[in-house]
């Protein structure tokens, strides 16, 4: 039995307002979670994390189990204690890598065979996780595949409702799709799951794919992109992206977002400095654009909520497109 | 008129205790200033340069003055607004680099030629500082030539303090000449310094170079040592260095050091998790080891401060000395 619980708070159209309750602390949803996929969420303290506005966040099971070992995280008693992160953590199950490492992958009726992409000795991930799960507390979330074909699609929902999950995952997208393909595909199966589960579409995305699964009744989402646009000058803004590289913002002596509340924005770092971090290849560059982008993302979840909770979803959507189009 | 005033607060045998006051702030001395090459102590926020005791910070004219450029950091008013750090700053001259990038560059009466590391066009700096600097309230030191010749130091140190200088600095040491020749230099320099002036040994050291350099009567030190270590997965301790890397580290739960109040220690991240983030190339492993080692720097000179204060500087020596050479 999991202790995980879901409270549907509201709802306006196809979109969804509600809370994920842990023994760990409460998600409110539409929820974005920063992915570690080491034990670490790349150049954030949990301290940063926690100030950002995230609630949870996301490990990798296969990448944890390669390194540092689960002997070692066990020695710790948990992925709590070795992070030092003290919220809810999900950890995906692997099943992404079966495609990612397809070339270093052989898949059975029992599991799948990896390749170590460390050093090449032989791994084992088993894929009957429900029944291995049985006599843990800790909530299961079962993933929905099918590609973008909307029978298997269909199929996999209702196995997977049959087996019951804690909540359900919608996985096989953003992995290169065409963005109408993907919304079809979230029409198509969202109103098949359950609406007392939350709903999950992993490693989604861009702001804009966010805004457009939420009106399609996801609830959860992760992604590396703000953490990996970050380390690579690409900063999220409401008026658009600064891409700060550009010559343009040279001499720029205004913050990423004047309008921001994160700690690189609110100390006045300017644009110009941030560019000249990233020519110099300093940490530091890495770790304010960081800390911006993540509080974008938890500030866009924010206001999503209110939206949803107001009614107004529909008018908080026209108005994030406006504001994005802009040029900084 | 420099708006720097050094006071010599105590003194025990040859060790000093004083204090600078500058616009910004005052600095206690002895003191460790930590080197932001670029305009970035590297992996720090100032937030957390200041919580690590840090009153004062160096960042280097030549490679500022390549990467931005003077006029970048002129568009912001200086160079505090363009870091984000308020306290003061000393900026190094330009002049370790006629040694260190000795290949590009070459010298004449006025000064110096280089081809830029950055790009290859030609860089000129002068070698007038003293006339150049008429007129400006910053603090200006004359840096003390000579190598490990005492006839070419004493010359160098009468004829700077003929020009007259806010303080002196010690130059050309810590180059790689033999840490016996190194106190002998500072034996031989220090009692031909003004002793109402602070003295600085530029680019030293570990630890132990700077007990032994505060005995012989040195203010002030820089190094890249707390924060290149860190970076390298080597941290210091009141007990020894701990070398992340070895594998005796692996299951190790404590912290770097469990008496140590910054937050990478007193957050509990253990050596067995700072070890995990050094092999997955985690910046949070650099972010955490910088904080300790610069809060371990920082945390010896206020206990040298505190020991020449109380006239016991001589037993602290050796207490240090006892305690550093233990294992981990």
């Amino acid at each position: 039995m999991s202790r995980m619980s879901f409270s549907l708070l509201a709802s306006d159209a196809g979109a969804r307002r509600g809370r994920l309750d842990f023994p760990r602390g409460e998600i409110q949803t539409p929820a974005f979670m920063p992915v570690g996929t080491y034990g670490s969420v790349k150049a954030m303290t949990p301290r940063d994390l926690h100030a950002s506005g995230a609630q949870i966040i996301l490990g990798n099971t296969f990448h944890l189990f390669l390194r540092p070992g689960l002997e070692v995280i066990a020695a710790h008693g948990g992925l709590h204690r070795f992070t030092g992160w003290n919220g809810p953590i999900l950890t995906d199950s692997g099943g992404f890598q079966v495609f990612s490492l397809a070339h270093r992958r052989k898949i059975s009726e029992q599991g799948v065979t990896f390749a170590s992409p460390v050093n090449g000795s032989k791994v084992f991930l088993g894929a009957r996780s429900a029944l291995a799960h049985q006599g843990n507390d800790a909530a299961l979330f079962g993933i929905v595949q099918g590609g973008t074909y909307p029978a298997l699609r269909s199929r996999s929902a209702a196995e997977l409702m049959q087996i019951g999950f804690d909540g359900y995952a919608v996985g096989g997208l953003a992995v290169g799709e065409p963005e109408a393909e993907r919304n079809a595909m979230l029409e198509h199966t969202c109103p098949q799951l359950p609406a007392d589960k939350p709903r999950y579409l992993m490693g989604v995305g861009r702001p804009e794919d966010i805004v457009e699964a939420v009106a399609r009744g996801i609830d959860m989402f992760d992604c590396v992109m703000p953490t990996r646009n970050a380390r690579n000058g690409h900063f999220f803004t409401r008026f658009g992206t600064v891409r700060i590289r550009n010559a343009r913002y040279e001499h720029d002596l205004a913050p990423i977002d004047p309008q921001c509340t994160c700690y690189a924005c609110a100390s006045g770092f300017s644009r110009s400095y941030l560019r000249h971090l990233d020519r110099c290849n300093e940490i530091l560059g890495s770790i304010l654009g960081t800390i911006h982008n993540l509080h974008y993302y938890q500030e866009l979840m924010a206001q999503i909520r209110a939206a949803i909770e107001a009614g107004r979803f529909a008018a908080f959507r026209e108005d994030f497109y406006q504001r994005r189009s802009g040029v900084v």
